[in-house]
């Protein structure tokens, strides 16, 4: 059976533009790869008589609706109350809940559970629970009417998890059939550079298909197949996706990874190589990244964050004459300072990024966008000079990618171009 | 008059979670500041039947209803006709958009403009036509039955920039009365803490409004008054605010400011310091976080992401014994990381990070959120232990909200606590 479905997000916050509904996005991605249609999405304030409306509306039109968002302990988070008297269902107390939050208090906060954190344990009578395992917020899910509803918390990282450790496997269970899906990451490629490679495969694809996103300086295609087994499925997608693989080429970092970093980190493991970095205009971002992936410590040793010239010639031995002749945002200085990060941390490989992020030019005029990259390596040491255009974030995280793209491509023997 | 709105976005990249409703959000922000409610954001697909659903629904619930999305040329662009349709208001083609497509397509694109793109000349008949700057799209804006319609492109940057610049100065201009809205920022009480704090004065509140929500490690609070005039919100809201203010103490970091880094960016220029960091398990989140704030490099001085004990004695002085006898997540190597980061760089103050991020507890079988946070200043040093609980990106951001929440005591001479 196939669901249609309405994500309705409630909190006034989001109607006052505080927050952007990102739940309602991740919620959408998740759902149309495991084939639920989403028809609408919805957004209310923390208002009972409105909530109440809207439900009335959503189970008239869909019959899979997905609530996020005012589960908490304080009294305007209403959800439970007003879902559950539109549905006539009973709300019940759980204690084993009481418990689990109690516990959560104690071992993630190291503090006393507040007495209002007990509302947190009622739910409605019969309901499936959707354990909370990174907060302490319970979800939960029922079925009345020809209607399943699901409530889950609305702060992005429980909702997140819970919608990826109880929501979409509770659905696969109701599925007759299965769907199966890649996601294959491109970084060098503008997307209508993909579209070019891609574009008759993506007008034909439909089952298997093949649909690309944008993120910031890369893109994400992802490649779905409804069967009634996963053996079926993998031979539907197995020409596409070979097809797709050979076009991409070089461009295609990773099938089924969280991130660049991720990739590289386990081409470092594999190939038993460490590196370090340094960074003047990504202000720390490459080595946050890096560390953000569990176990980097493997791979990384450290790293200096060089946002002045004093710092590049004290700690990093850039020579000083190197940054007076070029300036800090020049080829030279880039070279200096990935060979004085690797050599100062002993690591096998060092990348380091020096450039304009904006908002304004350099006391060079170098324009905003203006990065240089450095790649140190025992054989030899690379300097690129890329042109990153303007947004400050963007540049930042763009010249970011690159650096993790040249250790890529080093460590799989491609050119570092 | 004051409006209720609801904002209805067209498109089913959004409900296929491709991209996130980011117009929504932006345009809830400038319609609470310009005293619009906002009651219900709706986002459907390009789907003509359920769009005019959609609109049935929400003529009848508000009296605004701002449409964003299905602009453009081609043939799943059908906002216009559907609403039209509904509105039973005549679409008139407008000879003069016509040309102004045609002018931005040679000036812009430098490309004759494809025939598909009439289609956008078309709009209500007797419509306000909201000009797009930085686009094809022409907006509109219409009046019918009591209801206001305004159709905005879904394009980010054409929306922002019509909002701005057309819609917002025309609902303006249609307003008695005014919006004041402020926004606190406590670092150092819990969700609970605050509400203990501030419970009767949340029961209480009505016009001001006062509501809290929670980010990571953080609070913030809204304060929203509506009155005749600017002065009059003032007046409302002083008590409140004012009374809100003692509670919170030193607790409360900024007020309408982005984030405790700019903050402290603020109160390192205001003072003429500059400061670095030392950082082992937040991993250069400190110095990505103050180098996000524009113009950081006036008090940021750099620093080392110290993730071996080789870095932390070979680039920041660590003495090995140290190491050794204490392990690196300790006191005494807290110390003297501020320390050696601090004389490295020259600067004026130092903070610095060690601690246990998880997955797992470190060699020395500290448990996951064993934090020691370093403070160096010319006259002290400081260490403080913290106890994060679990969740590696969350104590990585938490530990990087003390390390700026010390700079911030010490620059308004609170004690580091």
């Amino acid at each position: 059976m196939s669901f249609r479905a309405e994500i309705i997000a409630v909190g006034t916050e989001l109607l006052l533009g505080n927050v952007a509904n990102t739940d309602a996005r991740f919620l959408s991605e998740q759902l149309a790869a495991a084939g639920v249609d989403v028809l609408y999405h919805t957004a209310v304030g923390d208002n009972p008589g409105r909530l109440a409306e809207v439900v009335d509306i959503a189970r008239r039109r869909c019959d899979l609706l997905i609530f996020t968002g005012g589960l908490g302990p304080t009294y305007d988070d209403l959800t439970k109350e007003t879902v559950c008297r539109a549905f006539g269902v009973e709300l019940v107390f759980h204690p084993e809940l009481a418990d689990e939050i109690r516990r959560y208090h104690d071992t993630v906060f190291h503090r006393e559970m507040p007495a209002c954190n007990l509302q947190q344990a009622y739910l409605p009578a019969g309901c499936t629970v959707l354990h909370n395992a990174v907060g302490t917020a319970p979800g939960c899910l029922f079925e009345k009417d020809g209607v399943t509803v699901a409530m889950l918390p609305g702060v992005p990282k429980e909702c997140r998890h819970m919608t990826l450790h109880a929501l979409i496997p509770w659905l696969l269970q109701r599925h007759d059939g299965v769907i199966l899906s890649h996601a294959l990451h491109v970084f060098g490629l503008t997307e209508p550079q993909v579209q070019e490679r891609l574009a008759d495969l993506m007008d034909e694809a439909v089952n298997p298909s093949l649909a690309p996103y944008a993120k910031t300086g890369e893109v994400m295609l992802r490649l779905t197949a409804k069967a009634e087994t996963e053996e079926a499925c993998q031979e539907l997608m197995a020409p596409l996706f070979w097809d797709v693989r050979a076009r991409l080429g070089e461009y295609l970092y990773g099938v089924d990874v969280d991130s660049l970093e991720e990739q590289t980190v386990r081409l470092l493991k594999e190939r038993g190589l460490t590196f370090s970095a340094a960074e003047s205009c990504t202000g720390g971002l490459i080595a946050k990244r890096v560390t953000d992936v569990p176990g980097a410590s493997a791979v990384f040793l450290g790293g200096v964050v060089s946002y002045t010239n004093g710092v590049k010639a004290a700690v990093l031995g850039v020579p000083r004459e190197l940054l007076d002749r070029y300036g800090a945002v020049s080829a030279p200085v880039a070279r200096a300072m990935a060979e004085g990060v690797r050599r100062l941390t002993g690591s096998d490989l060092a990348v380091s990024v020096t450039g304009v992020a904006g908002p304004d030019r350099d006391d060079r005029d170098n324009p905003v966008g203006t990065v240089f990259l450095g790649f140190a390596a025992p054989d030899t040491t690379l300097v690129r000079r890329l042109d990153l255009g303007t947004g400050r974030d963007r540049v930042r995280t763009i010249a970011s990618h690159h650096a993790f793209d040249a250790l890529r491509r080093y460590l799989t023997g491609l050119p570092i171009e």
